[in-house]
């Protein structure tokens, strides 16, 4: 079969196939096999990627690291790209031209929305967007909906829910669209209605059949949730800390909300978490963001870079 | 021999046997060798290290990031962890549980007493104190005592003085701990009172027998030592300016103290100094603290993570 | 032929030799033609490069970091050397000691003029000079000819031409006395009064026999000219910033400009630029900064790093 993610920009999930998702998640699988037999492979000796962080990062930064290096491939390492030609006043173009120049691939954070489609338009070698302000962070959808199919193959016939910060979350705009791919049969959005989800991407989901409720009360759909995917409310988005105060807590899953779900019921997190997820319930079989999202994000990173990087 | 450090935390010297740091001299000194030859060896090949430094270091961090590297294995480099998940409010606990599932094992420095206690908990790989605040620095202990044994191979019958900052200093701490297990004959304790030696660490060794003097001057006991160790009183631990410059230069070793000094007295620092010792030394054979004990610092850091690693 | 570059110090271009430059140059040839095949090789395997930055820098940075990784070496990232042992006080001989044995080689980018020859008084191994100051930057000079003779193989009756601030341009002090090795006929230099080329170098040239004129009117000069070479007003060198403003932008390369210049004339800029060359010029075939400047940066930096590091 061919690899069409081959030298494919990785900046949306809106721009992703089934068949290229299912490609991921096998490869994924192959990998996770390999690390935990060998460490590493050589896939890409001989490719460099440049993790262009213009936003400190710690989880997705080293996720993105640790892959590279464990596909056998080189690092430009470059977190929280401040007071550097950026800063001398260069173009996002020429920095870009430098970055595509030395490295094979561009991986790419910034607080702006956009950013890295920009990258792309100036980039020859592929630019995966790894969290663009309130925009999209589809790898880290990837690594969601690869967690989910690892529990249910099918997702059709399943209740998710996301609750939190649907308005700034950037993973949940990159999930709700890859969650289309699969169709499950409702997606319940919970969230204050200062932040609820954006409508276009409502409108998106809504095309595929799936049906799409709005809430602000999170128990009225718990009992009823197969995947509940909740978020931080991201403080950094607010310009009124005010209001986030106000926000931050409003919905905190703690053991009594895991007696209301079902016993098959998944718990997921993209983290950091800062109180949305009580931590006495991190030993619960149904609590994957630990256990299964932290390590499948090296895998699924991993497939991704093998598939654009290698023919 | 079993390897009882393989997947073994190295938190502090209180923990490492007789056998086990003779397990890691021994190491050294095959890895000095095949780095003098042949520059890096592929025992580490697969692995990842993260090096998870809250507060940032040139020293500790390059030594640990060049010996990873001369094992074959890979690197998360994380120098200055400061506007990242950590400032987004998320647990130490979650931090690790990352890092943990990305790297084979976690290096880590960090401002505050114990925190490589409470991670290595909830790590299951290995996890190395590479400096917690005033609290210890085991692998920086290892290469001094590496250092000064392939001065002494035995250390019976020695004097060995620490002298400078001990309350403060978590090298000295670390330090006469795991010389306890090589029983000089007595141990001099110089500094000025109000940064005497923690009564715990006095008393730790005490119990193995080795006579403990404790003075606030220096002269008095230079020529009877075999082994001068000396540190810099720390101007971060001091909340009041004026206390550190009445003190930061109570002890300076000049060509004076030399002339005091046996003929095989051997002259240490964990480095930096910013004046203890006079560089116009430098170049006195007894003089080990830039010749001896920097590169010793690679080739001990690479035997511990080379029996941590790998069986 | 012996490498006489072997275990040299890059600290300015007065010291490199035709020949060295010449086996630069073919090695970079070399190196380009693995690279486009294979992305690396297996030449520094065993090696570590210390890039060791006080200065935060992306490109020359990243360039390095990238060329020895595909040389098959490691690195040692310390991109904005601020709050460690410098920031604790400890001297720069110091510095350089520990770097020296932890890896190779050291890649230095210092604030102030002369700190790399410092540094390589005291390194056993080479030091490269990545800028220092308003010094040198000989490995741009060095990318910057290689790229230039690749259009020109002989420089003999050229005129090349130098423009923007040329007292505080490391860049072209460097590249002048590179040049002067090939000896165009002339060189111009262009730069407000304030901006000169300082005297020495200008003196340094002269000597060859190449005929130096210096205005401040670039029109004047751009029709005659075979390299035209654009720089940057740097606003950090500059105390009051109302002459900067005022200097900025006293020469832009525009369209026009374009029209004036004969057809393989060719136009080069070390970037990053802030405005000097329009951005609506790159895509001119003769327009180079993008193109195959920063490409060449990698490929002359693997040569000269396999060069100093490798018999």
């Amino acid at each position: 079969m061919k690899n069409t993610l081959f030298g494919k920009d990785i900046l949306s999930t809106r721009n992703i196939t089934k068949d290229e998702a299912s490609s991921i998640f096998r490869r994924a699988d192959e990998l996770r096999e390999i690390v935990q037999t060998k460490g590493s492979t050589d896939i890409l000796r001989g490719k460099i990627l440049t993790a262009l962080f213009y936003e400190p990062s710690s989880r997705t930064y080293a996720s993105f690291i640790s892959a590279m290096q464990r596909l056998g491939g080189g690092i430009i390492p470059l977190n929280g790209m401040t007071n550097t030609s950026v800063a001398k006043g260069e173009t996002l173009e020429d920095t870009i031209h430098v970055f595509d120049s030395y490295g094979d691939c561009i991986v790419m954070r910034h607080p702006e929305v956009g950013t890295s489609v920009k990258a792309a338009v100036y980039a020859k070698g592929p630019v995966v967007n790894a969290g663009d302000g309130t925009g999209e962070h589809p790898t880290q959808a990837l690594l969601d909906v690869y967690t989910i199919r690892r529990h249910f193959p099918s997702l059709q016939g399943t209740t998710v829910t996301l609750v939190g910060d649907l308005l700034n979350g950037r993973t949940v705009h990159s999930l709700i669209m890859l969650l289309a791919l699969y169709t499950p049969s409702r997606i319940n959005l919970v969230s204050p209605n200062e932040l609820r989800m954006p409508e276009e991407y409502v409108a998106y989901v809504q095309k595929t059949g799936i049906r799409v409720s709005q809430t602000d009360i999170l128990n009225d759909v718990v009992s009823t949730t197969d995947v509940l995917y909740a978020t931080r409310v991201q403080k950094e988005r607010f310009s009124d800390v005010k209001v986030y105060e106000r926000l931050k807590h409003r919905y905190v899953i703690t053991r009594d909300t895991m007696k209301l779900l079902k016993k098959d019921t998944i718990l997921m997190h993209p983290l950091p978490r800062v109180g949305e997820i009580s931590p006495d319930i991190d030993g619960d079989p149904r609590a994957l963001y630990l256990r299964e999202q932290v390590p499948n994000g090296m895998y699924v990173r991993m497939a991704v870079l093998s598939l654009i990087l290698k023919k």
